[in-house]
Order: structure tokens, then sequence, then C-alpha cells
């Protein structure tokens, strides 16, 4: 936070570079991009480039964040106790978790969880694991750091 | 079957079959699973069935659940109230959220959405092509149903 | 643009615009590019667009292009002849293949595929169903046109 | 190629297991498996195993085959030069090429790689950065080895 006004400067430092490419394969993207509701063609790109930068931080087992989506029946004799316990385990990591109740049998727990890309697959693997977790997937996001 | 007596019990007819495979192969997966701390070898079977069956549903644009995660710097201008804006217009399909600070100046929000497949499709693609988020992603999950 | 005195002409009009974002994002995309051996920041780009746009063609079940890639056994049974007939039943869509000899046992082969992406699923489906293949992938690529 | 009996033996001895499910379920993958042209469920269960089994020999960097296919506009001055040079430059890596005339402008190329998995990959990254080269894709599959 020391230096905050040179710090905050910095990050918006707004450069500008040119791509050339053939006019047709512009149009075509223009129009995929107005279909994916971009209004704005360095919005796009910019996507583009945060995306590739996102997977290879993953790749590179760098610290980042993800979300750890799963959907259970808590019916299921001691699952909820299960899945509690494996948190509670891995608390340093998990910052915090929705649960939505989607019917009478069914619920859906969104957690958000700050470490290493193996770290993070680890939580992941033991939650997805346990018996009566019906569907789990791991989302690879970013703490957005870096990536203004 | 049909008539058994309650939807309950039927729920809980489990069945039994049996795969055969070759013996190394059948080594190697049981190594795989345990890396992936499963304590069961039908388990992770049901696992590797039920993904590829919600693959299938979103493929086939099934009325389903999905997260989408997006991470933004809360100091763009008018970025909350176009994100809140949006969340608002997609209002019958979004069943909660959950917002994390991630620092001083990211966010991550994650949304639990339901609908068809096409249409939560639409409202990721609304959110993630805004300005000043930086990462967006749609996680293909399931409302669990017809998923025991 | 529609009576430019020849087709090559036309397909060689290279525009130009401007992509605007943070030098440190730039900075960071300029390093990965390095690493994946990009010279050049246009083509790079251009990739991420074309990557995107055949991406969507497939969604859209648009007349295209994929490989699909299997490895087997040869020694099973019937296998051969199975696949055979199978590439028959494909002919009109199946553009050549490609056989290579991995070892004692197993052999790959590659099949350059024609067709709406949904035909191409098809074919792709038949072949890696039969007992013996162990491992079969639909790549999905394009036919070139349209992404100059 | 010594003690072939014995190896050959080996290979084959198939055992079994028993898998067991909510009837429901099971329905819900037979009718999918039949989508997909299975005429039995254990082949389809050993392809989950085995697509499984070559994800985690892809992340552990292990010795494996994959094929590079790319497409480009031959008409590229100078491309079809470079492309051969690459493949030169890892000639102990690629066990052969097919070559497909698309159209008038266009070729499409599929190379069959052998090595560990970052130096495929290395191979590819080489390839798809070529200016000319339009679209083009990496492959993960399989020796075949250890997935009987």
């Amino acid at each position: 936070m020391k230096k905050r006004n040179t710090v905050k400067r910095a990050e918006k430092q707004v450069v500008r570079f040119g791509v050339s490419l053939d006019e047709h394969l512009l149009g075509d993207f223009d129009r995929l991009i107005e279909r994916r509701r971009y209004t704005n063609r360095s919005e796009a790109i910019r996507d583009l480039i945060r995306d590739t930068l996102v997977e290879q931080q993953w790749d590179d087992n760098q610290a980042t964040v993800g979300t750890i989506t799963f959907v259970y029946d808590h019916h299921v004799r001691d699952l909820t106790r299960k899945l509690t316990h494996i948190q509670h385990d891995c608390q340093g990591h998990i910052l915090a978790g929705l649960h939505v109740h989607l019917d009478h049998d069914h619920c859906l727990e969104v957690l958000v969880v700050k470490g290493k890309g193996a770290e993070i697959r680890k939580v992941a693997d033991a939650l997805v694991s346990v018996k009566g977790v019906k569907h789990g997937k791991l989302t690879m996001t970013t703490t957005g750091k870096g990536l203004r």
C-alpha cells in the first residue's frame, strides 16, 4: 500500500498496438463478438489474451483462485458431515462457500478456493470423490492480479 | 418396476452389472482413483458415467444448472451497476450468488443459474463481455435429477 | 468490395485495427507468445481469433473438416475388417487416412474427414466404439476457407 | 519378443468386477452408449477408464503419442519451407505425416509424433505459431501400451 499513488498510476498505464489481418477475418470476428455481446473489439481481444494467460498460470502451478462446484443428495447418510470435514481440513484455502437447495433432494455448493493450482485440484479431488456427490467440477479462474 | 410403492423406493433401486477388463488396465485404474481419493471403484465408475451424461445434457440443450464465475476490478467506473443490471434482467434464471473480496481491487462472483443450456450460456456471455470483467467462465453442472 | 477484379485480390485485403490494453498485460502476453514460439504479435492475435471462429463453426454445425485419431491392437479378431467396413460406409466424408505401426501390437490411424460437424462426430463415434479400439479422439479443425 | 508366449498370456488375463448403481442411472447410460454406437456396456466403461488414464499420462509427462493437425495456405511465401524445416529439426519425434489438398489454396497436414508430453507440445507450438498456419491443434493419444 506504500507508494500507492505511483502503483495505481502504473496499473492504469494503457498502451496501444496494431493488429493487421484480412478484412474478411475481421468481419467474421466482429459478427462473432456481437453474438457474444461485446460492444468493443479491444475488450474481446483482451479477454482472449487474459484467458490464455489464466490457462498458463494453471499449467505453471502458480498461486491462483478456483471455484469448486458440486451437486449432491443430502439424504445420503453421513454425507454432509464428510463434506464439512474435508472443508475444515482445507480451511486455509477455502475463502467462502455458497449453498443452494436445488430441490427436495439435491444441494449445490460452490466453494471459492485460493492456493497453488495443484493444491486447489487436491481439494476438488477430495470433495468430488465422496460417495453421494453426483457431479463435481473445478473451474480455473484467477486472483485478477496482473490481468489488468 | 413401474408399480413400486413410492417414488422414493424406486429411486433407491440398486442394480449391479459386471465389467470385464484386462487385469493390468484394472491395476492402472485402481492406482489412478486412489490418487484422486476414491475409496470405492463403483463410485469412480459412477462418476465417469454421470460426467458423460451431464455433458450430453448440455449438448442436448436440456433444462439444467450451471455456475458462472467472474473476476473483476470493482474500481472500474459503472461496472457494479452494469453487472447488477444484467443479473436483474436474467432474474428468472439466477438462483443465488456469492461475492468474495479477493484483494483491495478484485472481486470474484459466482452465480448459480438454472435454465436450458443455451439460456445459461447467454447469461454467461452477457456478464463475461462487460468491460472490467477480467475473467469469466461457465461451469456446466446438473440439477442432480436422474443422476442417482 | 463485391466487384474487386479477382477473388485472389479480395482475399489479400489486409486491414489494421488498434487494441488498447494495460502495459503489464501486454508484457505478460509478449512473454507467453515468445514461449509458444511466435515471432509476431499480430500472428498470435490472429490465431486466438481463428481458434474462436473454428469453435463456433463446430457449435453451429457448419461444413468443416476434422481428423479422427484412433489407436488399436490389430491382433483383436475381426477388428481391421470392421474398421475398414465403417470407413467404406462413410466414404463420401473421408478424404484420406494415415496408418502408423506403433509397435508389434498397436496401430495408430488418423483419418481426415469432411462434412457437417454432426456428420463427422457420427463417423468418430462409429470408429471409437468398436471393441479393440483403445483410444479415439475427434479433432475439430477447419476447411481454412474464411479464415484468411 | 523373448518369452513371447508368457507375455501374450499375461496381456490377455481378463478379470471381472461388479459395479452397483441405481437402475435409472444405468438406463440413462445404456441409452447414451447406444447413441454412441456401443454394442457392449463393458467396452463403453473400458473406454471411459482408458480416456482418464490417457489424460493422466499427459499430465504426468510420460512417454506417449500425439497427432498434430494443421491447416495452412500453401501460397504464403516461404511457408512450406519453414514447416519442412521445423519437422526436420524434430525428426526424432515425428513418425509419419499425411498431407491432404483441401482446395485450391488450403492444405491440411497431420503428423504422428512420439515423445514425452512436453516434447510433443513443443513440436506443436513450433508449427502452429508459423505465419500462414491458420489453425493447428495437438491431439493427445497414446502408445496403446498398458491400455489393454
